[in-house]
């Protein structure tokens, strides 16, 4: 009941601190047969991990990942995968001020309040690090999506503060994303992205923005109606990643402006296939994929670490001043786009799974 | 698995058709000895009920409420408390030509595609007539933290199409909201909205909308770390409402124009009580509730249902034209505005309950 | 959280209170295609209803089970299964006495401490009156079984206090078991129990037993490693049932004699399919069917309810005397066979739909 | 949905194989506040460890706990407690005979029939090495429930065989259990079971028994109504372990055999306190705790392993014979003591989170 585990059929339990030993994500439901090795897993984290570019924090983690069960000469046997990553680089330095206060927009003052008791190094538990777990769930998940049906996740920045990218969806050019360490797949808009983020580290300030994933080849089925509708289940997977304040799918806030009659997605046969004209609803209709491609967009707000004096108020409660500094990201939306993908597979497989429960049981 | 359940320790089950004998919800974990008879929760499906204004649907429903089982002598037992709706105004006309195609932007397409068969009539399960359930439960969830807590929730329409209300949450007044159909607390605004819905449904279109809502007198400490944030949840519980396409919580996209120094909520003690001086927040820090304000909305896209001749496909995949007509409602939100109410308080009473757990269990 | 839920991808919500308006239950995972009508689920409640022979309980329910949902045109939708069953013969009968006391042997008093409230009337919720939502869910779920996999349960009556059916699981003869109203299959110990049993009635006094269920034709494979072992979840749904004190599957209790060598299920080629020799094991191996028969047995205790008089004490805490009367069963035996094989089904049907989701998902 | 995780409030996640590079287990659920090194937990782990006696197997393993996360300065902090142990002892044998077969009474055969794939070393996942993750996890829950409500766990083996103890489990002296190896407090039996395990080791034979468990001061109002009674959920617990074939709660299948008028429990008052004067219902009424001490027995088979040559099959399905060698435990009995009460303590401490969520909240 703590909220460490995610998913139903594809189930992954979450642990770990910040500082701690190590972090690390047991994958409850991965079927028997699969090739797995860290091998596919790592890739994943290396687009995650901090160290990576200039624009990211200098915490400098391999996060190196061991598969410590569920496998058996490579392959995976349906029993549980145990995945652990060591915490390397804890920076030994003196808590004891930062034990103190309350950091703005950070969760120290309601992790103190709830529990009369906090992991202060590093943000302990409510650190972003613990998404390493995410990820590397969702590169098994990945992989059977992949080898199953096929579906590609291609996430990336849609804006950076006010820069915003101007292409659709479904123009992106999926192989320019991982060119530059921004992860905005338009080569111009991602340099002057990068330059804004740097100014914003000098600043010792920082800068929000959206990134948008586009999912293809998602057969038509997944997702239950009612509460576990499929965008449903995105929407709880994006508002629980650090820093996220809003999800939309398809046509979103912005179709609130459209009528009936431009929104609706009209039905064709293209080939014999039956398609939407449009996709406003974002690949899913009454909470199932309708074999569009699903597309939506995940706001996240500016990360709260900044170099400079701030207002706030000790755990007594008295008024005080709190000085930033030390290691942050200026901006989480580069290492979001590959956490973004892993919790929107870890949602995928799962219905993936579900849907495998019931179809063609019975002949209609 | 099939997604009819909702919340852990308060948890809803909801079953039911459009046009079937009746609809309900079995409530579990509803504590014993609250005072709970039909006349808590009937004021709150007559808001979400069908033909109540000019401006829903013509469908007439009384939509009450019987409690069958968890209560004596009006004292809740601790026991499920079964809430049953009867459908009256099951329309008997011909299905058989919706039968034979599918609807654009509605669910017949998905439902018969990964079921198989569909309920065609009224759009049976895929239907917001299903949501009466979620209403009625919901209203139990609200008595039971309006008595524990004082939590209050006041939800709004905020915008139909492009017209927006400009007050701030903290500013509404929330008495104003129920003097018009419309449901939007600046009276000017509401009859507006009202002429553009009226509007809509002449033209045989419709139009989509955000909803707001705030809830005042939340505790510190609702929310779980990782996974099962307080956002996280409600974002899900949002999504999972028909129609709704995007969700935010505090500042949300808009946040992401801000940079870190300007979007960080600064920590101040009124009068001996730790606030923050703004709330972009929006009423949670990590997931957990940090004592502000919950504020978030929640876009709803223009009705599907259009008194149109639309393109679309038969279910052998032909190209055809669908001839809407009959009663729909041309802008759920109104309607929309008790509903996202009652889901809130689905989760909110869901993690008070999580909550009391653990609170207080060993002194520190 | 409140325990009224049981299976994981076929699961029942069970609602009501013996002298409720009506009881019932919400079968959720039940997939698209079945045909599925009252006339389906209406036998197996004959067999558990009261009033059934001279050797149960005289309060008369013809217990008609209403689908309130779930399927259209007598098939199912793949959405939630509402079942109500109305109750009729709620005696109105004054309680005020039994209000004070607590029966010895009978739930009144944990759930008074427990919950501070009770339902007084024939026992509230903890009467054995709700396992007829059991039965509806389980006839259900016995309809998947058997058509999916041939399945059958052969459920019966082992023994009636010292009189213990002789005749080996193998050897039944299930053409017998309701030839008697007590549903032992060998006809000559049926009379035996019976007048038993009518004796025991004439005295106000009550006897215990045990049931024995004999599972044929169950694939190899069903059943999860470690926690939700196949035995482990039928003994969980056997010791839910009222009065039951005991489980065991296979040799049980009496193989604590044995020795491994003697125990010990030698695996044979029998016509080219493998078999175990012997049957010890009860059809599971390491909490997965090994496609053996599953053989196991359940025990009653003597109904709690006696037309005697009792030291008891008031809910003050005062020692007094209760004297028991009205309407009761003498033996709850007769009638727990078809709950105990609801319950099996129940279990059966979820880890059939769990085994489903990763067979033959990767080529091995 | 694979059955590795145990508990609703206080959830154990198991991971690992008999051979692979560790076992452990993940705790969600603990509260914030408690004491808690390895220190804590080592003591539980070294009555499970192999190797302790001259009558359980030789495997030598340390079993040495570490704790990974959920804890700060030696405080947990209401985040997940991630364990582990490494395995050391791996037996770098032959396993290539092993693969090939299927050893009887085993769960070789049901694992390779549903994943098409195991771990052929020692077992695999279906190994009760897995259960020291149990016994760590358990060891945590029985820190709570001491420290909450000083309830204490009393597990000893009540029979080897047909070497019964005839002690009411009231009358146990707890100090003679830890005397002897075989974990029966009753000392001149206690040598009469040594001797006879260790013939049965000499003849590469085997040998089953019983092991009895009682709990002591377990406050009123454990447990829920209908599915998940406490005595259901302890039957569930205790037919997870390996070897298990049996469990039953106060008389158990022996009060079959009485009637009503004997078996039943009167209510009496002792100095002020409501007590039954005997306790046939072995501390439940109705799925929850009646303030008296828990009783019940759980039944384990003879070992499977044996140092025989025993009639086979091949993996496909040929016959042969399998010559058993290697370690084992000549009779599980003593080193299932303490599992047996860690998977108690599991249930207990879970529904003991559950009872304080609605406890209190209402005045009645």
């Amino acid at each position: 009941m703590a909220g460490d585990s995610f998913g139903k059929l594809f189930k992954v339990t979450n642990w770990g601190e910040s500082h701690g030993k190590a972090i690390g994500a047991v994958v409850e439901g991965c079927p028997a047969g699969l090739e797995l090795s860290e091998q596919d897993i790592q890739p994943f984290l290396d687009r995650r991990r901090p160290g990576q570019s200039s624009i990211t924090t200098r915490r400098d983690e391999k996060d190196q990942v061991k598969i410590l069960s569920g496998t058996v000469d490579g392959i995976t046997t349906g029993t549980p995968i145990s995945l652990v990553i060591e915490n390397q680089d804890q920076k030994s330095k003196d808590y004891s001020e930062m034990a103190k206060i309350f950091r703005p927009s950070h969760a120290d003052f309601t992790y103190q309040k709830k529990y009369g008791i906090r992991d202060v190094a590093g943000g302990g538990r409510s650190s972003a690090r613990i998404t390493a777990g995410h990820v590397a769930a969702g590169a098994i998940a990945q992989k059977i999506l992949q080898k199953s049906l096929g579906t590609e996740m291609v996430g990336y920045v849609k804006s950076v503060n006010d820069l915003v990218l101007a292409i659709d969806s479904a123009d992106i050019d999926a192989s320019l994303i991982e060119q530059t360490p921004v992860r905005c797949p338009d080569l111009v808009l991602a340099e002057k992205m990068i330059k804004r983020i740097e100014m914003a580290r000098k600043n010792g300030d920082s800068l929000g923005g959206v990134v948008e994933c586009r999912i293809n080849s998602v057969p038509v089925g997944l997702g239950e109606p009612v509460f576990d509708k499929l965008e449903a289940d995105l929407a709880k997977a994006m508002l629980s990643i650090n820093a996220s304040k809003g999800f939309e799918i398809g046509s979103g806030f912005a179709g609130t402006l459209e009528t009936g009659s431009s929104h609706n997605d009209v039905f064709i046969n293209e080939h014999g296939k039956v398609k939407t004209k449009t996709n406003n609803s974002g690949g899913v209709l009454g909470g199932i994929s309708n074999g569009m491609p699903i597309v939506f967009r995940v706001a996240f707000k500016p990360t709260p670490t900044l170099i400079k004096t701030q207002q706030t108020v000790t755990i007594e409660g008295q008024e005080t001043e709190f000085h930033g500094r030390g290691r942050h990201d200026p901006c989480v939306l580069p290492r979001a786009v590959p956490i973004v993908e892993a919790m929107a597979a870890l949602v995928l497989c799962d219905h993936f799974l579900r849907f495998r429960v019931y179809k063609g049981l019975f002949d209609l």
